[in-house]
């Protein structure tokens, strides 16, 4: 944008919220420009609205101007999904992020967009309720981030992603106008589900401006597991006989044996020498079912090539074993200054296949593999480890990409799991959707967003 | 259509498919103008295509002719969605009624649209496994017809709705493209959902040739517990400390006081006296936890008003108690001739008093009201009993009917919970929905239907 279209813009900006929370300084602009997936973007204003209404007149400015808008949570994206490659506006949600309402009896909370998933968790948990999606990042992504990916994390195996716990959703078109979708109720079936599909779009159909969340009873007891396994083979067969039960853990998480190694040579904790992969498992019941539980599935987890089932004896070991999964990414850093992290899903069965498919490939190839992930949903977080100053390791980087992401479609699995397409992914979307799909899709986004100002340039 | 234009499709359509599965003889179209909401309307065609091309060329020449095509599972629908209001083509599924594979690794099963929602719970079934849409209709609905409603029943309190146990579709659009949706994985963050936008879209949208549904596994043990109250009130009181409660029982039915009395008068069922209300109920399990589970459920169950809460001794009991609910039905032609259904969803918080909403409402009309239902849903069926012949009567029920309409969306609730909207709530949707949100719908719907052939006049 250039200095008298700024100047233009911001007079009109500053009568529709107040000037101090219009920025388009340098620096400001600067540090909402990037996200977690390390790309970056220089937009023209930086926003923080603070009323629905508020974002009903910015949007119609920008319908009219034909500034492009983009809504961003804290960042924490990690496919590119919330850098604002075509400058305009970037609107923060950090003032828009109260609790509206908590409903125990209806079994929903109401929320602003720029609420944390943590804040939402420890609200509704003071209720013994929690809400299903559980990013790893919960702490610091909001809950409008997370409808704008249809974010997960390791316990969707039981309570399902972003998209599966939200039930209604304020929020504002590309020409500015206000659409209510779903009910505060658990059941519809009345016209089309736009709640669904507002959530995953990652902010180029509509932007949020309150959304209604579904919450399940937390359980009153749990047991974490750790299952160590001579290799990976081992451990996809317990995977299979471990869903093949009535009793689903709440998470099955993977580890392969680089993941292991890592674990073992920079962090203190102690996992069998000769393990060549591991599952974290977390089983959920109450008083006097949790152990019969817990030795079922203990008992599904044993196979040939187990070395040792280990049940942790309280919370304090449980927060150790789980201590194993988030001591990875730091470690990750120490084997190569660049990493591409993608979050593929293949079909359960395909997974032993699938990723000695990926050690296969890069065994001929200057990057590392690292592979671990919420196994019992098939997503796998895939790690291509590398020096992107080498050209021919970059290069291996890239072309190891394109196979997986071939591989991954070719056994019936998707792109990704739970980050979203965003720009990371985008150049990908061919090989999981034909061209009528896609048309589709931008055809659905022309009725939302008919003059391509919300977050342009994603997905497709 | 005329005669001479019935004549040159008719050669089009048997050169598209053998000429005994093209039929436009009288008596056949008869029999497929109607559902079960008791409407009709005579089509010009009646087809019965056995693989996806068929439909795909089917499409491709009703799209270049502009013919409306209908989608007909069993005719199970209480909406009027499966009334070709325009004429056209029905097509039948029939022929399309194969299960393709059950996967019980990844839990899933794949089907053509003609299987019936029973063939699916018999075949997983036998895998340990269940698909969680379980309509009353199970034995004579289709899947493609559960899909196009978001059908769902009873135990969708525990499982979901269709919408939430479907993975991946195959579909032909209104313009005879084929598009696939979803994946064969239980997470899915990878553009649009158009999986669940189908879902619901009451083959407005595009026509299914497959479907890849979600299983679970069925628990190993269940408990029914019968629970009769002195009214309504106390019978919503537990139903709101029922879901309070870490153990969500898998159905949650109600039935209001004429309800229960009409099962006195007109069946041996043993139910207590002064019973003004009743709740059943069932609790899942496995060996260890099922009778504690039964025996907190029974407790949160027990409220100032209950008369008794019984729980189903063994199979043979579980039976007895379901058997007032599948009384029901035949009771109610008992009171009036006719009959208006309406499966209303309203928060669960609101029940007693839009029950009580409800029962005013009809006290100073000549109208007789049954309320009974998925009450853990807050998906009430609401009988409006009368007598078409007489004027007043009629008047009265679409009198009360709208206002019944108006209170459950002033309330937060939602039109439908599982039967859809097609043609008998189609005159309500504005209620639920702004114009705006009614434009989009219907600019989805010129994406995937341009010429506005796929069941055109429903929904809205």
């Amino acid at each position: 944008m250039k200095t008298h279209q700024i100047q233009k813009i911001n007079t009109k900006l500053v009568s529709l919220l107040d000037a101090n929370r219009v920025h388009y300084d340098a620096a400001t602009c600067h540090v909402y420009g990037y996200d977690n997936s390390r790309g970056h973007a220089l937009p023209s204003f930086v926003l923080f609205p603070k009323h629905h209404d508020e974002i009903v007149n910015i949007l119609t400015l920008c319908s009219a101007e034909e500034i492009p808008v983009l809504a961003r949570g804290l960042g924490t994206n990690t496919v590119g999904a919330s850098i604002p490659i075509h400058g305009g506006i970037v609107l923060s949600f950090e003032h828009f992020a109260n609790i509206i309402k908590i409903d125990p009896d209806n079994r929903l909370i109401k929320v602003q967009p720029g609420v944390t998933n943590l804040a939402v968790q420890q609200a509704v948990g003071a209720h013994g309720f929690l809400w299903g999606p559980d990013p790893g990042s919960a702490a610091f992504c909001t809950v409008g981030g997370n409808l704008a990916c249809n974010a997960a994390g390791a316990r969707a195996l039981k309570y399902g992603s972003t998209r599966d716990n939200t039930l209604a959703l304020t929020a504002v078109t590309g020409t500015g106008a206000t659409i209510h979708t779903g009910s505060q109720t658990s059941k519809n079936a009345s016209g089309y589900d736009l709640t669904r599909l507002l959530v995953g779009s990652e902010g180029t159909l509509a932007i949020f401006t309150e959304a209604t969340l579904k919450l399940t009873p937390k359980p009153t007891h749990s047991i974490t597991i750790r299952a160590c396994y001579q290799d990976v083979h081992a451990a996809t067969t317990a995977i299979t006989q471990l869903l093949a039960q009535a009793t689903t853990p709440s998470t099955l998480e993977f580890l392969d044996a680089r993941a292991v190694s890592l674990i073992q040579v920079h962090s203190e904790l102690q996992i069998p020498k000769q393990s060549g992969a591991m599952l974290l498992m977390t089983i959920e019941g109450d008083a006097h079912s949790i152990r019969s539980l817990a030795d079922q599935v203990a008992a599904a987890a044993t196979v040939t090539g187990t070395i040792e089932v280990l049940l942790a004896k309280d919370d304090a070991q449980a927060a150790q074993f789980w201590q194993v999964r988030k001591a990875l990414s730091p470690a990750l850093r120490r084997l190569a200054p660049n990493k591409i992290n993608e979050d593929v899903v293949v079909p359960v069965s395909e997974l032993a296949s699938f990723l000695e498919f990926c050690q296969q490939l890069v065994e001929n190839h200057p990057v590392l593999l690292v592979c671990f992930g919420h196994a019992g949903n098939g997503n796998i977080h895939v790690n291509l480890l590398f020096d992107a100053r080498i050209a021919a390791e970059a290069a291996a980087a890239k072309h190891c990409l394109t196979q997986i992401f071939e591989k991954v479609i070719e056994i019936g699995g998707c792109l990704s799991g739970e980050h979203g397409i965003g720009l990371a992914k985008k150049p990908f979307m061919h090989l999981q959707y034909s061209e009528t799909e896609i048309a589709i899709m931008k055809g659905i986004k022309r009725v939302f967003d008919p003059k391509n100002i919300l977050n342009p340039g994603k997905i497709f």
